[in-house]
């Protein structure tokens, strides 16, 4: 049954495309171009992910909403810049049965000109802020690029957005902060390694004042962008005239930010941590954290089942997501393939000699290590095994994306880096674009932006104008 | 503040209106006609009624899944039957930017055709029999007649479609009695009565064999289709192709089922359990179970305080969903207006004289009637008041339902009825058609159908051709 597998690394997207269909997580065999099917357990994957950012959105005051798909090519027009960039990609309603409609429908490319008339209506007085809405959307671009499943997608299928509304400028920059610390939080959850950068003028959100991307470095050394925060200041709110009325009486625009996150994450954790073998999912977020596979062996069956069940009821007992696979056509062999590609986490094995010593075997699905536990501790010791898995993933996953940062000194030495490493070069910036864009294009790469958060650096000239160097600029190859 | 309340059933139009949107479930105004924002309250409500559906599937064998949105017009025409009944009302992309696309995109009615396609390539042999799925997604009908916020919308919002897929008849017909099964259930959780009707043939979803209906009464004597189900047979298979091998090593169309609900759900949980203070929510799905509201009294401010924290605490500890309304601009008298709008089931009310006392006053949304409970019995004596607001509200709103079903002999009594009860009439039937269809013309009212597992019908002669009657035909006006 086993097909030949891709490798990782080496053959990155075709593993990429082969692993997300016979994982079971999604089927791209769609008669629409770069729109997928979630598949039952990608979909309960996609579940927990969701669920994640869900919790920490409304520890922190943000209100799930839901709006319509369709937008007015009124409201779409609306803010100038931000139609610009988005117009030649969107899609549009233009008949219903064999009537043409009196006015076009785009379809959502993101939900700001969606939400932000009906904010217009909402928001009144100083008293309604701040406001924090999010909702989980499919929105559309018509992409002409090469699609490719999860990343570059016609249909993006899971669109986070949160928006928010203040009273001052300060509080939308807290705001800033805090989005910030949540993704930070959320990638850091799912040990997904990033740097968080702020992109370049030439390079932010239509309409934005400035953005924030987080990027991640996949397998075949290219930079993927898996989430943006966004400081709108009031350029959204002067187009839809968002207003309330301060303490004092007066009129004022509200001042916006807005974040998002998409499937990208999900790709992104599908890349960083796979193996030859297929998927690797961290437990807080696999849909089956632990598959108990009996090793039946002549006359012993029937104990062994009895042992597998009970020891599948003390995990469910414990709140782990177990699943006991007792399919008899199978072989143990045949069943640890299909469990790895899936990327359980672990797999605890009971066979006879497991209960002739009142023992568990436990293989971890990262390491492949296994080792023996006593059956009385199950529980303590799967969970446990848990956090180890999870704290390894996160360390492997930072070390590899620190081992693809490096250093270069001039775009020379940039370029050869990147030949040889891939991932992202970092290098000391004086701060003018005209210099950024000679950076790009010297290297032919492109610039994510400046380290955010991170103190300025001292020493060193720009190799280009010759002047100081007060930034860190990274460049890298996007998708 | 308070505008004047359209009353519930006097001004049953104008008070659905008015209370979807004042108690904070949905906002209609947004510019495209038909489609409606859902609003943090609203949104969670549908949540939790959602949930509940999602448990009564997930436990009998259906696996969630999401298809795209975006049909191609090959798959939507390839049953002939089916698309004929949809093509009037087809939202249709053509464009993108400003290039016209190749292959024009429906944006979906209902999933029949997005899904087979895919089941064509997954089905394999019986061994993949039976599948069950089921998704939430949002459907899109260019409606010409009046809209109707969650009732008659342009975009479906909240479209829970399942999709069963079966190796023999007899097994598809078990899994429509399954199905029967889970829909009763559900609505009878939500406490929304219902009769289950045979569609006839005439007015069946196109491409089934048979579909069934629920239908309830709403407040203006209206019929409110809130659930289907279908025996689809082969009739797809056989369109989209999809077959299997069977047992014997020969390839078989497979027989297949699907049903559906929608946010018409909550239309009916809105309407049929409110009144003219506003909505009454059932606690299994009230976002808010029970508010708090201390009754500051001069001097015993902060013993109120403290007292009404540390019921909300108990509470939460007991897995009640519970709101403490501490907001101090607001007298009680406000805030009760406010919750007892948004149907918040029960309002625990803490002043001086209850301190005094060791004791909770509690006031049922429902009957609105006010009793006291002991404080240390908070917790218990809230449960059991949460399980008689269910009970008592399955009891009214099925008491509701059977006074609004009436038996007539002729069309003239049945018309009789109808204009001084609205509601449903039954009559007898001889089971043929044209009767029925002389039955539609004669009193001006639809048939939902014949009475869905009910015994036949012995005694009388159909009214219309004399021949005996064997079924009951309901008959009335639906949205």
């Amino acid at each position: 049954m086993a097909v030949e597998r891709k490798r990782w690394q080496r053959e990155f997207g075709d593993w990429f495309h082969q692993v997300i269909w016979e994982s079971g997580l999604m089927d791209y065999r769609y008669p629409v171009k770069g729109c997928g099917v979630w598949l039952p357990y990608g979909f309960k994957l996609r579940n927990n992910v969701l669920n994640l950012m869900r919790r920490l959105l409304d520890e922190t005051g943000h209100e799930e909403t839901l709006f319509p798909l369709m937008i007015t090519s009124d409201m779409v027009k609306k803010e100038a810049i931000h139609v610009k960039s988005f117009e030649d990609q969107l899609f549009w309603v233009t008949k219903a049965g064999d009537r043409k409609l009196d006015e076009e429908l785009a379809l959502r490319p993101t939900s700001e000109t969606a939400i932000y008339p009906m904010m217009q209506l909402w928001i009144r007085s100083h008293a309604d802020l701040p406001k924090r809405v999010y909702q989980v959307v499919n929105t559309f671009r018509y992409e002409t690029k090469a699609t490719r499943p999860l990343i570059r997608v016609r249909e993006i299928s899971t669109f986070k957005e949160a928006h928010t509304f203040h009273a001052t400028f300060e509080e939308a920059e807290r705001q800033v902060e805090e989005a910030v610390r949540i993704y930070s939080q959320f990638f850091d959850s799912l040990a997904i390694p990033y740097v968080v950068s702020k992109r370049p003028e030439w390079d932010k959100f239509p309409g934005a004042l400035y953005s924030i991307a987080y990027d991640t470095v996949l397998p075949d050394g290219k930079v993927l962008q898996i989430g943006t925060v966004h400081n709108l200041a009031q350029n959204f709110s002067k187009a839809f005239d968002i207003t309330f009325e301060n303490a004092e009486g007066l009129r004022e625009y509200v001042w916006q930010t807005c974040y998002g996150i998409s499937e990208r994450v999900i790709a992104a954790l599908i890349a960083v941590h796979g193996d030859d073998k297929g998927l690797i999912l961290p437990p807080g977020v696999a849909p089956i954290q632990a598959v108990v596979i009996p090793i039946p062996y002549k006359s012993k069956e029937a104990a062994v089942t009895e042992k597998s069940r009970e020891i599948k009821k003390v995990l469910e007992k414990a709140g782990v997501r177990v699943w006991l696979d007792e399919r008899d056509k199978l072989t143990p062999g045949s069943k640890f393939y299909e469990w790895e590609l899936k990327g359980v986490p672990l797999r605890i094995e009971i066979g006879p000699r497991d209960l002739e010593f009142r023992n568990l075997t436990l293989v971890r699905r990262d390491t492949m290590e296994k080792f023996q536990v006593p059956e009385e501790e199950a529980a303590s010791r799967v969970l446990e095994t848990f956090s180890e898995i999870q704290s390894s993933l996160s360390r492997k996953a930072s070390e590899w994306l620190r081992q693809r940062i490096h250093q270069a000194g001039n775009p020379e030495e940039a370029v050869a880096l990147f030949r040889e490493k891939q991932g992202i070069v970092e290098v000391g910036w004086c701060s003018k674009e005209r210099c950024g864009l000679t950076w790009e294009e010297e290297t032919g790469l492109q610039v994510l932006g400046i380290a955010w958060g991170e103190t300025s650096l001292n020493g060193g000239v720009c190799p280009i104008c010759g002047e100081k160097v007060g930034r860190v600029l990274r460049l890298g190859k996007p998708y």
